[in-house]
């Protein structure tokens, strides 16, 4: 009873599967089309007829499907009393929440993780997943999961590794809307993207401080401290990166929400803060 | 007339005089409103009763104004001829052009500036200058800019330098936009940024690959090679950033046009490749 069941072996599925079995672990795998398995039968790992027979003989099962409703489909064929489903299907905190009740319903324990690393990273140095949901549960499976890379336990709530991960996709996407639009500008007057790159890379890398002030800044809900370049002063010299975009051709689509939400902090009353202040106008 | 005349004392213009002073440099200043310049007189700059007279002066003028019109107004009451103006007011690639033809037309010899730093960095470790126009008159003053920190020759274009700038400035709104989105999901479980800090700022820095590989693919033209994580799927997985964040209570309006972007890709035929892909539907 200690194999590891993984269910659903499209490339981030596979990639757990292998890292289980090179470290070690007895692991039975399914995916709807069979064929998938063959490789990880190759490696050792049982081909389970169906994702209820691959469950009935794991205490563990690694869910890594589509979408959240694949993985009640796939679930639902099966008896989980006294199994513990560990979700790592991308999704949202409300997903998980909701799929941690119909889990517990069915008398099975929950544990849903957010995956911060592409397939071919996982069991290697830098990737990492997010873990939330009951303690013990989490800590009875650390074994097998240190096979997929580092390891964080975001919370007893099951939502708090979907949130945690999108918490770092969102940064993750900023960087890229920044990345694109800088190279955007660059490229419109012909010059080499590569050139510049360190610049830019070296410049971004300078703004570390700014994630750190900021953190102290919102659990403070004080943005008044320290200011030295306030946000009327950047809401105003913000209308440069638009008007330059238009005049090199370059779309400013994707700059446009924060020049909007910097001019709507300042019509707030804002203007003497800190820029990060804006961030009080994101909640709904 | 190795005078450095500084016209506006702004906290930026202000902060110039007083790095070319501690460098050693005879500084003339002048500024709108002569208060201002007081704190420059009792380190040892010499005031000037008129910007021409500041201009008359000097071989060298650093101009550091509220902006371009500001720029012509106080320049047109000054004789250019055989001066050089170095221009650091923020604006962008084409005002910077048109003020280089506007001082040519006057006899002047003209370059244009980007500063990348706030007052309180200038003159240390990590300020430094983008600068664009004649590379001869660039060389000429190289001695009175190393007062202010790094120096980077953008190009003999005038408008190289603000293009830089703006280039890195959009880096680093982009990565802005990121930390914002992050902090604002994290919050809104009451969870502390400053704990959640280092995991973000660790993810950001793990993400410089994606600076330099699209710098690469971007020079190429070809966003086909090594992909990992297509298009396609990221488009399709960032459907969970607003509807968490609509759960969540959070706006999604800072990342919804990237989303929009990467949907449009898609439909663009670009499903396949990498996500910089997009940057190709950037362009106006």
């Amino acid at each position: 009873m200690n194999t590891v069941a993984v269910l659903g072996l499209g490339d981030m599925g596979s990639a757990l599967a292998r890292a289980l079995l090179s470290a070690g672990h007895a692991v039975t795998v399914w995916n709807r089309s069979a064929a998938k398995a063959e490789p990880l039968a190759d490696l050792g790992a049982t081909v389970a007829g169906s994702a209820a027979e691959a469950i009935a003989t794991s205490e563990l099962a690694v869910a890594c499907l589509l979408d959240y409703a694949s993985v009640r489909e796939v679930l639902g064929t099966a008896s989980l009393s006294g199994r513990t489903v560990v979700n790592l299907t991308n999704g949202t905190p409300r997903q998980a929440r909701e799929l941690a009740e119909w889990v517990a319903a069915r008398g099975g324990k929950f544990l849903d993780g957010g995956i911060m690393a592409v397939p071919p990273m996982i069991g290697k140095p830098g990737a990492f997943v997010f873990y939330s949901g009951p303690r013990d549960v989490f800590d009875a499976h650390r074994d097998a999961f240190a096979a997929f890379g580092g390891i964080n336990y975001a919370g007893e709530d099951p939502g708090l590794a979907a949130l945690h991960d999108l918490a770092l996709l969102s940064g993750m996407y900023g960087l890229f809307v920044g990345v694109l639009q800088a190279y955007a500008l660059i490229r419109s007057e012909g010059l080499s993207a590569v050139e510049f790159a360190p610049l830019l890379s070296g410049w971004i890398a300078a703004m570390a401080g700014f994630t750190e002030q900021t953190a102290v800044e919102v659990d403070r809900g004080d943005y008044s401290q320290g200011v030295v370049s306030n946000l009327a002063m950047q809401a105003a010299a913000f209308d440069n990166l638009p008007a330059a975009a238009a005049d090199q051709g370059v779309s400013a689509e994707l700059i446009a929400p924060l020049h909007r939400l910097l001019v709507r902090g300042v019509a707030d009353g804002r203007g003497a803060q800190n820029l990060s202040s804006v961030i009080e106008l994101l909640k709904k």
